[in-house]
This record gives structure tokens, sequence and C-alpha cells, in this order.
């Protein structure tokens, strides 16, 4: 055989090769654009997970780890376990009296949400330990159930849990179809997130790491209890984010995904690591279909993230560019 | 049909199914004797993981709990990972001269554990803080890893990991083959257990629990690190570990086992859930083939789990009589 008819029927099946991948490509992650984003995670799942490759990991070192809030799902115009937050206070109000004149309960019952946070932290703290303690994590488990099955979105009308994000979703299931096993790294509450997070993403309890407040067992009768305490145990945020993935991991993730200065601490612990890595910030870019905030946001911030993803490689993904569609499409 | 002829087919069928049960048992635990505590093990795991059975539990459920002192290896005369710290105080001295003269240090210097240990509580956490501490969670990693290849046990000569129960690790294999997720829940510390608990036991580091120390993230610089504090984070002893439990797996057990009175609001956490639930005490009742010790000894302590075992229907295993063999046996 002539060598240029060789080489022509190497190229011939090389490119058929490449086109019969592309094909595969557009079946993976069909709520993602054809391009880089998408390109550049298959290329990392492929070369991480196929034998034999130099940038192979092993199974069991597989972790991918996740923010939430802005990651799987919206966090505009507040976090929505602060609008959880503000209906437990409409809730609980007949039972607190005070509250009709104790801030910052008065103006959230008033419907002055700027005026409830005037106090800063203070006040966000005195909300979250109202509605976030004080009963058993068997009841609140069934507080935050009942709310999240009904409670709607003020601006789109949706539920929330309805405001995840479709090519989220299938990233999630991408990974773990190819052995990675996904854990959440929230700022939110844990116990929280627990609630809902193995129905909506397919992720159970113990791998979802948050932030929390201090637990107690009572166990001096026949129905021992955990009681919920007005005490903070960890802040699952910025440094404090590769901290809950030590204490509750174990090992530094592989892949980690963020879309804020909150994530930073987790994708540089992530980066660095000697072995392959993927990191991912996604930029919310799209005002008609989503939220368009970054650098001068007050929620998700993100702005040392953008200065130094070229630096740590990280991908960014334009959400109104490489998605097409942002929630989940409703089912007939 | 004669009634009395159906009866005796219907009963020479019954009796061949035992038979094919019983035959089946044997190879299931093969460790462990026939009898009790073997049966009730296998008819617990069959009834809820049966499609159908009353007591079945969904696969996202099946949580099992496990101490780890005690229950999965042995922790007699002293916690073997306290002979990790001894060892390293000893490794550690030249670097501090003034341990010399200062107690507990200058004690176990001079293999003089009691007296080390006359200082209570006190000495046991300078002893942990000093050799736990001040380094990276990565060094720290190294260090235990190359102590647990070679370090051995004082009065057997086994390796430290080759104490481990050979029936319990075949108890952990049997409950994962059924869809049982194995946790770790240790008084012990957590970065100590994890280094090895993946490949001794096949347990990942994030289904281990256990005591620990504070880490603190160092990210400024291109070599990020988490660095361990002389500062006690959490404690999963007693009424500790359902509060771990709760915050690392966020799902009340339905399978646990310990050994001592540490790990009874554990079991009592277990053993109070609404849907079916088995606790288990291994009782150390071998003075020739391991120890015997239970109400009065200071280390792994067994009292009132004893007393209240009949109350939550705890299955004791008495390792005397159920267990064939305690250790692996050497691979030839």
């Amino acid at each position: 055989m002539k060598k240029s008819i060789l080489l022509f029927l190497i190229n011939a099946f090389l490119f058929g090769a490449l086109v019969a991948q592309q094909k595969n490509n557009t079946k993976l992650l069909p709520s993602w654009n054809e391009g880089k984003a998408k390109n550049a995670i298959i290329d990392f799942v492929n070369k991480t997970t196929q034998k034999g490759s130099a940038d192979y990991i092993p199974l069991s070192d597989r972790i991918a780890c996740f923010d939430n809030d802005g990651t799987l799902w919206s966090e505009q115009p507040l976090y929505f376990q602060f609008f959880f937050a503000i209906d437990r206070i409409k809730a609980m109000a007949p039972q607190h009296p005070e509250w009709k004149t104790k801030e910052p309960f008065k103006s959230i019952l008033e419907g002055n949400l700027k005026a409830a946070l005037a106090g800063g932290e203070h006040s966000i703290v005195e909300i979250v330990m109202a509605t976030h303690s004080g009963m058993s994590t068997t009841e609140f488990d069934k507080i935050v159930a009942d709310w999240i099955a009904t409670a709607k979105h003020p601006s789109t009308g949706l539920r929330f849990v309805d405001m995840v994000y479709q090519p989220m979703l299938e990233l999630l299931n991408y990974l773990r179809a190819n052995g990675y096993k996904t854990f959440i790294v929230s700022g939110g509450g844990i116990d929280f997130l627990r609630v809902w997070a193995e129905k909506v993403y397919n992720i159970p309890p113990y791998q979802v790491i948050g932030s929390s407040a201090k637990v107690k067992y009572e166990g001096n009768n026949d129905n021992p209890i955990l009681v919920k305490l007005p005490e903070l145990n960890f802040i699952d945020d910025k440094s404090g984010k590769p901290v809950g993935i030590h204490q509750h991991i174990g090992k530094i993730p592989v892949f980690s995904g963020g879309n804020s200065d909150g994530d930073y601490e987790m994708l540089q612990y992530t980066s660095t690591r000697s072995t392959p890595h993927f990191g991912m910030i996604v930029r919310h870019t799209d005002p008609q279909r989503e939220f368009a905030y970054d650098r001068n946001s007050s929620i998700g911030k993100l702005d040392k993230g953008l200065n130094d993803a070229a630096k740590y490689n990280w991908l960014i993904v334009d959400m109104q560019k490489d998605w097409k569609i942002i929630f989940p499409e409703k089912k007939k």
C-alpha cells in the first residue's frame, strides 16, 4: 500500500473517530451548548477516567464538590434559605407577641426587609437562630420539607426547588456516571439542605456539607432526640470550605464548582493538588433568563475569583452563552 | 389428595427450604460460628433487604455504624492510637530537649507510662496535642501511614492492623453486599483513622467519623495547606456519637455495633428509631485468643450496655463462643 493511501486511511479513520466523538458529546450534557466549556468538562472527565491515561484518577479519589447557592440553584434577590426564615417568622409570630416591638422581627412582620437587615450580621444571626433552633432535628426536617414543597420565588413564581440549574443537574449526573462522588459544600445550613438535596440533586445527606449550629443529644427517655441549639458550630464559607471538606470528606477534591468569592478557597484547594484537577465558576450573565451580577453584588460577589481564574485555570461558565436552558423544563 | 399427605408434603418442602437456607448461611460470615448471633444478623439483613418484606428498608436509608476500638480491632492494654502517640514522643524527643524534665513527656521517655498518666485527662490531652498538631494534614497522614505499616503490638507481636477482627471484616462486607453503607463512628482521632481505614476496612474517609482537633486553612501562597491546631474541635464519644452521626451522616443508623458504654448513646439512637433497627455489642470474653474485660475495665468499660441490652434488644456477641477466629489468618 502506498504511503499516501495509508495516511489517507489513517486520517479518514481519525476523522471518523472525531465525528463519532462529537456525536457522542451532543448526547452528553444536553442542556450545555457545544463549545469550549462543555468540551473542557468532557475532556477532563475522559482523561481522568480512561484506564491507561496519564491523568487517570482512581475511583476512590474521584471527589467532586459544588457550592449550592448560585451554583446549583439561584440566590437572588436573597439566599433562598432566608426566604424560609422570613416565612418562619411570620408563621411563628402568634407565639411571639414580643416580636411586634422587637427588631429585627418587627420590621420583618411589617414587610420591611431593608429595615430588618439594618442591624447587619447581628440581625441575620438573630433571625436564623430564632427560626433554626429550639426544636428537634426531626421537627426541623418536617418544617423544611413542608416549606420547600410549596414555597415560591417572589419574582419568578417558580417553586424554589424548580430554580435549580438543569445544566448543573446534568453535570452532577454525568460526573456520577463516571464514578465521581458528588458533594455539596455550601455556606447554607447543612440541616436545611439535607432535607431536599437527596430528592432534588440525588445527593444523600452524608454528601452534604454546610454551616451548622450545635445539636445536643437528649437520651434520658424512651424517645431520644437531637435538639437544635442557638449556638454556632461551623461556618462553611471561604476558608471554612477547605476545612469543611477536610472534616467531612478527608480527601482533596478533584473537581470543584462555585460561583462566588465564598468558593475561592475551595477552588484554590482543589486546583493546587498535585494530580489532575478541575475548577469551574458559574458566572451569572443572563438577566433575561436568570440574573446578572458579579463584582459589585452583595449576594454572590465574584471579584477575586475572576481576577485569579486564569492563574488557576478555572473554567468560567457563561450562563447566557453556555447554557441552552437554565431551569428544568416543566414536565407536561 | 388426603390432607395428611398434603401436610407431609408441605412439611417436607419447608424442611427442604430450611436446610437450603442453613446451607446458604454457612457460606455467609464464614468466621462466625453457627448459632443465635449469626442467625440474628442474617435474618435482619434478609428482612430489611427483600422487596415486599414488611421490614424493607430503602437502599438510601441503609446506614450501618460501627465503633472502632474494641469493635473492629483490639484496644488492650491501651488504645492503639496511644501507642502511636508514645512512639511519636520518642521520635520527636531530640527536637524537644525540654521534655527530659517536663511531665508527662519525661515519664514516657523513661518508659514509665503509669507515672506519665498520673496527671489524668490533662496529661492525655498534652500527649495528644504534642503529637497530633503543629503540622499539615498531609504531613500527619504520612507520619501515620509510616507508623501503621510497621508498628507492632507489645504482647501479641502482631502489627496493629493485623489485630482487626476477621468476623467483623466479614460483617462489614456482608452489609455492603446488601446495600448498606458502612461508617466508622469512633472516639479515636478522625485523621488518624482515615489514613488506613480505606485499605484495612474498605471504608473511605468520608465514611469515617471520629474525634478531632481544629484545622486552619493557609492559602496565602502557591501551596495551600491545612494546619492541625492544638485546639479541640469535637469529641465523638458517648452522647457525642449521635451528634457526630447527625453532623456527618444526617440519617439515623439502621444497624449499629459497639463494645463499650462509649457506644451506648449510638446504640440507643439506633434502637429507638421507628423503623427496623439492629444493635449489637461485641463482648470481650476470650482471654486466650484476645482479651477478657467488661464492667470493671478502665478501657472499653461495658456496664450500662449490659444492663440495658435486653431492654433495647441488643445482640450480645460473645467473642469466645460466636467467633471461629479472631484475627485474620496470615496469608501464606
